[in-house]
């Protein structure tokens, strides 16, 4: 087979056979076709997309060039969830131990955080103790323990999409629906997920920036489920403001706590809610209960300390410690340095997560590059949020940093002035943001 | 700049400014852009298109990349001439001497043949003794001895359109109309033309399989030339047969000279003749004839010895040899070693080009590789073109070999059935070919 045709018949818009496909993605990682050859293909697919059983090769050849997980040691369906990213996104730290309420157990493979979307990994980091690093061959006695465990990804998990991805990430070739939803597919599928959540996030905060293209890709995704026979249900939310009170590590693991002892923030809430609902029925343990029963249920269970107990469990089988005060125990404590102020009356129309995102990455809470070090303590929280009504000089938000910080005041002040023009405030009342858009099947 | 944002630009649609171009050429040229960044940019390219300000500011940025060579010694407008290739295509060989006739001169750059397109050179070469690495020094003494001089390419004539059209042969990304006309352009102006006739050629046996997509290329061209000072002129010709009745070295050559003492195909002579009265016109050596006066006036010197006289100065000059009879020494002699015929009664309908100049490459005509040696001698002559009535069991044609041949006789069987195959026989009398399509100015 000559890679060229390939790139040719995909450059005239012609759907790549199975035969063509498996070709391209051995010849990824066996290293065998250049990079100008696979960029020039990835470039043709942007262009001219792939259909359905396109994706779905794509994605299963991917999960095939490494190692499958076998989650068999799970009973009962194996519910994996994903979220595509977002500012503040805490929800895996909810999700876990709500679902472990239900008897739903999680084998959750996490990454790290790369610009300005967290990573679970990172927060899960900032409890003392807590070890991300957790061997294969224990995942089945975690499981058996607590119902749950949380590792950073083992390296060969779809290794020809982690070589696709570099090449992607510096040829332009990132923004992609075939791309990117074979990509997140076959790193479920590697990683042993029987049945998948998707939570697809949309808005300025997220990389699907409208309603039309979050839909495309979680419904790309869902048609790739569907034909690699995986169950998969997407939730698109609302990503056009961060999501709840905080982002940064320290400070959201913080948000976790407060969610879990029944003072979080509404939007929060609900987003955990109809992700553990969708896992809960995926999983064949709703019990009967219609939709609106279960997000109830699943509402009662996270803020009345049954989720709490599930929480604690997993944090001190993962080495973490839990304080007398029932929090956990930090890596370091956050400083508030400075507030951000009001500068007119009106309402919040507007808080544009991407460039609270960034200042978060630049207070040191995230990174801009893969080697560097990130500040636990650092981040923003928020007061007030979208909707609310304000008055000239009233606190919105501040930035913090933790003990050892590695940026000066000077910096710190550019980075206030960014929040504060990333915050609009209005005369007229904005339309509520609804935090969950739309659940697609 | 960060060449990613390029390439992001034109994967989502927009035009390059200059600035961006310029950084694109230079970055090919100093290979500090890696080629799989090349590469994905080219694939945009191809998929997104560029608009002529883009498509000239390629031009000038790739010819000017490496040396610009100054035809100030030619007197008067410096006029070149281009194909964009075929299969039996000979006519520069006739149009050099018949220019020379009305006081046109020709600084001729060409290449070798790959492919099933020949090249101009490879042919010149198959008369004895002449010369085609001309010294650029010896250039002006050449103009000033005959007006005429025919060189292979010098290899820093736009050295960016070298690495770029290399990996475009890799990358599935040649077929582009921005790419071609761009890659054609900066190769003229780099020659030093400051007026270009262009012959596009349109058919099986052309790059450019139908007249919307030559007229495309064509126009593409004429932007190009016009935006960059440059008059240009395009002629449409038709590929779809071979052109005339050789294909092959030395074949070619005697068709040439057959041409030159009266006894040329109709279709020869109408190129030759066309393409010369445009480049006569451009040199503003029309003499104030009307059009259908200069191509009659071409006509008349091109079979009656006069273009004969100044194309024996042209060999002479680079070292050719004139035989007493005439006809110029070739290297080899070719011999027919096998005939095709008319498997049925009626008209030919079809030649297949791309078949027939493939097929001639399989006789040693042209190269498949740029290392592969050719066989001088070795081709395919036509006694019948589209449009001939015949009766079955009448020669249609015959495939030579020169003396020393590389194939054996079973690979000539192959080779004749595929040239068999290549023509059809129809009860209905087919539409005439034109030979020349369109002239686009």
């Amino acid at each position: 087979m000559n890679f060229v045709d390939i790139i040719l018949d995909k450059r005239y818009g012609r759907a790549l056979s199975d035969e063509q496909i498996r070709f391209f993605v051995k010849g990824v990682t066996d290293k065998t076709i250049p990079d100008y050859q696979i960029s020039a293909l990835l470039m043709a697919i942007v262009l001219n997309g792939m259909d359905a059983r396109e994706m779905t090769t794509l994605t299963m050849e991917m999960a095939h060039s490494g190692q499958m997980n076998d989650l068999s040691y799970v009973d009962g369906v194996a519910v994996d969830k994903h979220s595509t990213g977002g500012v503040g996104d805490k929800i895996t730290p909810l999700v876990l131990p709500l679902c472990a309420t239900f008897d739903v157990k999680s084998v959750k493979l996490s990454g790290r955080g790369l610009g300005f979307t967290g990573g679970t990994v990172d927060k899960f980091e900032s409890i003392k103790g807590f070890n991300v690093q957790v061997s294969q061959e224990d995942f089945p006695r975690y499981i058996k323990e607590t119902g749950m465990v949380i590792s950073g990804q083992t390296p060969d998990l779809a290794p020809a999409d982690k070589i696709l991805y570099a090449l992607r990430d510096v040829t332009g070739t990132v923004d992609s629906i075939p791309l990117i939803a074979s990509s997140i597919m076959s790193k479920k599928i590697a990683g042993g997920a029987e049945a998948i959540v998707l939570d697809v996030t949309c808005g300025s905060g997220a990389f699907m920036k409208d309603r039309e293209h979050a839909e495309q890709l979680a419904r790309a995704m869902i048609s790739i489920g569907e034909l690699a026979g995986r169950k998969t249900v997407a939730v698109i939310t609302d990503m056009d403001q961060p999501l709840g009170r905080t982002c940064g590590n320290v400070l959201e693991m913080q948000e976790v706590h407060e969610v879990l002892i029944g003072r979080g923030s509404e939007d929060v809430i609900e987003v955990a809610c109809e992700l553990t609902a969708q896992m809960v029925k995926l999983a064949g343990k709703d019990m009967g209960l219609s939709h609106d029963e279960l997000i109830a249920e699943c509402r009662r269970r996270l803020t009345d300390g049954t989720a709490l107990a599930k929480y604690y469990d997993l944090i001190i089988s993962q080495g973490g410690t839990i304080l007398e005060s029932g929090a956990p125990l930090y890596v370091e404590k956050p400083f508030e340095e400075m507030q951000v102020s009001a500068f007119d009356s009106g309402y919040i129309s507007r808080i544009e997560a991407d460039v609270i995102g960034h200042a978060s990455v630049l207070l040191g809470a995230g990174r801009l590059t893969k080697t560097d070090e990130i500040d636990p303590g650092a981040g923003i929280c928020f007061y007030r949020k979208v909707g609310d009504r304000v008055s000239r000089g009233d606190v919105l938000c501040s930035l913090w940093r933790g003990e050892e910080h590695r940026i000066d005041d000077e910096k710190l002040f550019d980075i206030m002035e960014m929040v504060s023009d990333a915050i609009t405030i209005s005369e007229e009342k904005p339309k509520p943001h609804k935090a969950i858009i739309d659940v697609i099947e």
